[in-house]
């Protein structure tokens, strides 16, 4: 038996050419404590891109194939391949999370439980018609909860959750966040606001925002704008923020954030000491919108660190129990506090159409797209 | 009563200009629970001249006052005044460290217990021919220990020890060091090599690397040679370091490292991650020998720190048990395992010729200047 499901697929060859396909997969029946879901929406994000794209020149992109299985290759710059060697002329499966409709599941308690349900999953493979899953992979939302309104319950909910958790954690008393103005910062808005937290959003145009003022965010800082030092500095004393996450990773912003938090920290000091403030400034990179280098200008004393933020390495270091706490509470607010919004739901085919990739490939503010492997092409 | 004491200060002026003089100063009769020492020797660390020049441009430096009385000059690049606005028009005693002969003491008993006794002294202005200062500040030899051995018993061997220490506590197995043919990298290395812990130590000259061979280095890089990246990689390999101290902080070589701890820590990898190797890579920043900005490109996955490390936060880090082990093992073994070399001994007045200013301003490997506040001129 089984089920035959159209699958996206993204390989890099060892000639140097990346290659977007749609594959047959075959899904088994579904072991003991395993369902099978239907997947209706599962959203293409930044963290999907990297997997999707690799380091493809996606300037070069072109089209082949038919309309029912389209194919898109794209270069690779040489110097870029060494990156990439473990993955060479393998066929991969993408999508990190989506949302669908249980249609088996196995003899085991939690999988019947699950039948019939609109669920929330992770684990890779989810631009797929179908998905074999264990159900701990898999969120049960509320009746009435749609696969749209779930498909984004794992990357940006758990994401938000996991910066406000590390501040508290870390011993930081309010954030900063860059790129305020996209999804997962309009999410982290409304979960501050909800936790009483204070955030300081930067943001790269005004337009952005008004946009986030018009949601409820206080402290909102454009990094356009000539006053960009003055403002975030103020911010920065307004809050007391030492930690900040940091979207883009490239560049000089990482570096400005942190000299504006010692000038704001070092505007109460006593006395002098050249190696600045005693009190700990973090930046945390989780994301590569700028794939340029960081560049750190070193005038912040000594008590400051740059690091990686990876969703799955929190999530390692806070244990099962914590985890739980926080899909429960996603579930319950996945329409609220968690929801998410998409310009375009597309079929497989049509996510990888040469203007759709051109258009979510940007990572543009606003441009967020959904796919539903099962809407027909 | 009290003592008259001459002193060396260091100014930094409203119009831009940095001034080295001597001083005096009263030392009291000590209070109860102090003692005072003569001051023998002093070393001139890296960690002295931030307070020492400032951010002088010490080029420009030129020489005034009398031979007993010298003052030297030179000028700040305007610039960079912003960052030492705390210390303007303030005359600062500079001198992290030193040892002498403790020739009064108060009634406590620790006090006078040290009463004769040559002592190890921390707490600033060390550059004086007397220093009042607490027990706690000092730390007793062994009979026969001569001051100029016990100098540096602070700065460096704590570092060295802190090093090891970070090391152990943050989970790592191996270290590695940068500018590593320093007077404080030899140290680590003896220490290393005591503890059986395994170091890679990175130099930027042929001859650095013959030196540290001398004393019974495993694994010496050097990053002068078209092979540096292959050699450091290996030595990651083999020892499986994936923590590094950088003395240096400017321009590309954190980032090198990084790099490389990636590429030893995946050739293991079983299949492919975006997110590149699970296990935690960190380098900190304890000197800046180098003030250019640093330059990270970031190809090391995403579990990475880079910060900086500063002895005073390690030590209140560890509480003060753990840090009389630590002075207690410095005690027993300042003349072996901490032992430090000077290439000169000068006085108060010989440590502002410019000569001498431009000697150990360059802060090179092997030569390191020792003071003696009390050393006729």
């Amino acid at each position: 038996m089984g089920y035959s499901a159209r699958q996206l697929r993204s390989t890099v060859t060892a000639g140097g050419q990346l290659e977007l396909s749609l594959a047959m997969s075959e899904v088994p029946d579904p072991a003991t404590d395993d369902v099978i879901v239907r997947i209706e929406a599962a959203p293409i994000n930044p963290s999907d891109l990297g997997l999707l794209f690799g380091p493809a020149d996606m300037r070069t992109a072109r089209a082949s194939g038919t309309p029912d299985a389209p194919i898109v290759t794209a270069d690779i710059p040489g110097h870029l391949m060494s990156g990439v060697t473990a993955r060479v002329d393998q066929s991969l499966p993408v999508g990190n999370e989506g949302a669908g409709v249980v249609i088996a599941a196995g003899d085991s308690v939690p999988a019947q439980a699950l039948l019939g349900k609109t669920v929330g999953v992770i684990g890779g493979a989810m631009y797929s018609q179908y998905r074999a899953v264990k159900t701990s992979q898999c969120l049960a939302f509320r009746e009435g909860t749609t696969p749209a309104e779930g498909a984004s319950w794992f990357v940006n909910p758990l994401t938000a959750l996991g910066m406000v958790e590390t501040m508290r954690r870390e011993g930081h008393k309010a954030l900063v966040h860059t790129a305020a103005a996209s999804n997962l910062g309009q999410m982290l808005n409304r979960l501050c606001v909800q936790d009483g937290v204070d955030l300081v959003n930067i943001v790269r145009r005004g337009e952005q925002e008004t946009l986030l003022r018009k949601i409820g965010a206080t402290h909102v800082v454009d990094s356009s704008t000539p006053t960009f030092k003055e403002d975030l500095v103020a911010a920065l004393s307004a809050t007391g923020a030492t930690l900040a996450f940091d979207a883009t990773g490239g560049g000089t912003l990482a570096s400005q954030i942190l000299t504006c938090m010692e000038i704001a920290q070092s505007a109460n000091a006593k006395e002098y000491s050249r190696y600045g403030s005693s009190t700990h400034k973090q930046v945390y990179i989780y994301g590569g919108l700028d794939r340029s280098p960081t560049e750190l200008t070193r005038n912040f004393g000594m008590a400051w660190g740059l690091g990686g933020w990876l969703l799955t390495g929190f999530l390692q270091a806070i244990g099962s129990g914590k985890m739980q706490e926080l899909r429960d509470r996603v579930a319950a607010e996945i329409t609220t506090t968690f929801a998410s919004h998409y310009t375009q739901e597309v079929s497989l085919a049509e996510a990888l159409q040469l203007e759709a990739i051109a258009t979510y490939g940007k990572q543009a503010t606003g441009e967020k797209y959904l796919i539903n492997p099962n809407k027909a092409v």
